[in-house]
């Protein structure tokens, strides 16, 4: 079992990643103040290099290798924003990176990671295929695999982006954010909660994959049990490390159905003037909702992606 | 004819509308430095009051109102982000507000000026027919009519964006702005040029909408020959005022396709997570085709405003 990061290694990551990562910037919205009742700092992730918060917990991963490792090359299975974080944050390091992705992948993402300059080696689309293909590349090269959130430089370089926003708005009552692996909130519970033990952290994830909500109730990792939601960064089961620490310290997981995800999503867009994914509207929703008690507090949304595909908007 | 503004007027409209209008932020793209060869400075209007740059003109305009006449009320005619602009800035000032808007504009620009409080008073869709609606408004009220961009006030307020784009970044070799009416680029030429005498300005227009670039070589007003260009904020033609000002000092203006308007609409969403509407996008598309020199220079875009309907994208 790999060791549970610490508010010092969320510190380090920070130092680490900063030649690299964006400082995200935190916007508000008059708008959806007055619909809530609370005051809403939106931390951007969806401005992050990739366009996404999983650049921080990549690059910290990377960086942090010995040398001498990171030269054998960097391998993950992924067809997301993961990907295209592990591709570029190995080519800003110097080193080679193999991406397995399922031979159905979005050709929009799969020419996202060619970009970045990694190599793609394509699987069947089963899990099994992809852990194994990932698998023969470690053995034939020696590579690091970088786990998408079941590791702990991912979930320490996760956490930078909770760290940031509370260094700028130094008295929130509460954070929201979505739960898919467990990464980003996992980091945020770590980063928040040593900042500031009375704060509260909400999760929030669609009704159609609710399985960290199942896993908090029922004490063990339950799987997804469909991967037809819209929010497609959340489509992932919880793992051991981003469990373990969401049981211990999570004050609650809520649950929003698909059209307040869309609604929101294009609230978003619209009063904002700016993209997010879909993911990102889960924790809008739930506040919008009324999921969560906001009212009369500040209250931080980590916005955590801006990947989109224009030519499928679900509107 | 009016007065034409100078930098003076652009600083005292800077401190009138500061309490309102938001100091809106300047951001960057790594992509499209790569692809231009130039360090692009995108102000970002369109996280503007009303989502556009308009409500800058609009508010130093109606703040300068003797109290008198601001209670006497405001008319303008306009189906565009100057009817919001207009409506917001009254209402911020206590003064009634009434649009004339022709009956088929868009239902949800009709929305979103009823939003701000506005009255709205349906014409027909000629400019004769808005004209003398509003005329016979003032005559009957005493109301006071705002220009969209043939007035001094407006302009000074237009040019308080490039201001504040030339505080963060003083040593920028160019702007580039799009020119609809010419508010904004007048306002632009006004503030940069004093600021910085060495400066160049461009302005940027649709081929399909190129009157100020025809305007520029016959030394007259030319019209709008027709309205079906996408950026549907620069259908319209100079105005006298407008036209003095751009003939005096503009280094050149350059007219792009609309593939590339459209092309260049979606560049920004996709690599900068940003809403533009699609005038925002004639400038970049300028550069992008190489229309007007910017490699190895410090260039100021000005991105004018983000209201686009979501359901009517043009991809």
């Amino acid at each position: 079992m790999p060791k549970i990061p610490t508010l010092t290694d969320i510190i380090e990551a920070a130092e680490r990643i900063k030649p690299y990562a964006h400082r995200t910037p935190v916007l508000q919205s008059s708008w959806f103040n007055e619909q809530t009742g609370a005051e809403l700092f939106f931390k951007c992730e969806n401005f992050q290099k990739v366009g996404a918060f999983k650049f921080r917990g990549a690059c910290n991963a990377i960086m942090k290798l010995p040398k001498r490792d990171g030269e054998k090359g960097i391998v993950t299975h992924s067809s997301g924003n993961h990907a295209q974080a592990v591709a570029l944050a190995a080519k800003l390091n110097g080193y080679k990176a193999t991406i397995v992705m399922p031979k159905n992948a979005p050709k929009v993402k799969v020419e996202a990671v060619k970009g970045y300059g990694a190599k793609i080696v394509f699987c069947e689309s089963t899990i099994d295929a992809r852990e194994e293909t990932a698998q023969t590349i470690i053995q034939e090269t020696g590579a690091t695999f970088i786990h998408p959130y079941n590791h702990p430089d991912v979930i320490a370089g996760q956490g930078t982006s909770a760290k940031e926003l509370l260094e700028e708005i130094p008295d929130l009552d509460v954070i929201i954010a979505p739960v898919g692996g467990g990464g980003l909130m996992s980091g945020t519970l770590i980063a928040a909660k040593a900042i500031n033990p009375n704060i509260k952290v909400y999760g929030a994830e669609p009704e159609l994959a609710d399985d960290a909500w199942r896993s908090l109730k029922s004490g063990k990792i339950e799987p997804v049990l469909r991967t037809d939601t819209i929010a497609d960064g959340l489509r992932t089961s919880l793992g051991s490390l981003t469990f373990e620490i969401i049981q211990s310290h999570i004050n609650d997981i809520v649950t929003v159905p698909e059209a307040s995800i869309i609604r929101d999503m294009r609230n978003i867009w619209e009063r904002m003037k700016i993209i997010i994914e879909p993911s990102c509207a889960v924790p809008v929703a739930a506040i919008m909702d009324g999921k969560v008690p906001v009212e009369g507090l500040k209250v931080g949304v980590i916005i955590t992606g801006g990947n989109v595909d224009l030519d499928n908007l679900p509107w």
